[in-house]
């Protein structure tokens, strides 16, 4: 597993974090973080036009191979979770048209993944994203950390994989 | 207001209602409706897309001016309020992309501009449905229905537009 790329995606109409990651073998590199905006003075049809065309130049700025979302359960309501839902569709939409697998996680499986328990705080979060990246500073704005989060969640599971697979196979005699 | 097409869609990810509507003046003629369905065994960017890609073609068969869709605030659950919209993201992309103006209707605007009150059943709706465009039977299955009475809905907003501007113009001397 030599150099995959994660995209890690926390969707919003009004900010859209995203992160991405390189990954070889154990080595995790953050390659680019940041946020996607779009005004509230715009439709809600152009801002969501505004998230493809700037999520389309990430993608195309940093060559990613696999993309991990939030995927979320409970909203504080159905206005929100709608809201949330309608940047989903247009960020689900984007991976398949460039045909990247999509990985999902809750909030629960990026808080155990990252933080290895499912009460971390999103500062215990934003300080193990510092951490395993070995950067200088936490990721900013949240949204972007958050995004990287996503994405070392996705690299975690790997991991788990890669050591369940080696712990299963065949012994040579 | 000669010949505008007027384009329904009552989103889902499941099955996504159409219709299409012509209104000349006060004549309303059905043009096309139908739903758009995608297989629950598929991922959900998959469907997605196939949900965007049968949208497009009803577009360029039907060629609307504008599209109509329905407006929620409540949901069962967000999980729900989510998948309507993913849903509704990508059809307001689509919207955008074919720079069709967009109306927003609540479920109280569609029951008011159909039936007159806002306590109206969905078989009420349905009658109307029929009644307004000279149907021999209700269109089937009910997402059709239910994208048609949201397109009726923007015709009969445009009616009440048309009157309301013809009564504040200043009269000839």
């Amino acid at each position: 597993m030599a150099d995959l790329r994660i995209l890690g995606i926390d969707p919003g109409t009004a900010i859209t974090g995203f992160g991405i990651i390189e990954v070889d073998g154990q080595t995790k590199r953050l390659v680019d973080c940041g946020v996607i905006t779009t005004p509230k003075t715009m439709p809600m049809s152009a801002r969501l036009a505004a998230l493809e065309h700037d999520l389309i130049e990430v993608i195309a700025a940093t060559k990613p191979d696999v993309a991990a979302v939030e995927q979320l359960f409970f909203a504080t309501n159905a206005k929100t979770a709608i809201s949330v839902g309608q940047a989903r569709g247009v960020i689900l939409l984007v991976a398949e048209k460039h045909h990247l697998t999509l990985a999902e996680y809750t909030p629960l499986q990026i808080k155990q993944a990252i933080a290895g328990y499912g009460q971390a705080t999103k500062q215990q979060i934003q300080q193990m994203v510092k951490l395993i990246l070995k950067l200088r500073d936490v990721p900013r704005p949240d949204d972007a950390a958050d995004a990287v989060a996503i994405a070392l969640t996705h690299a975690a599971n790997l991991d788990f994989a890669a050591l369940t697979a080696q712990a299963h196979s065949p012994q040579k005699p």
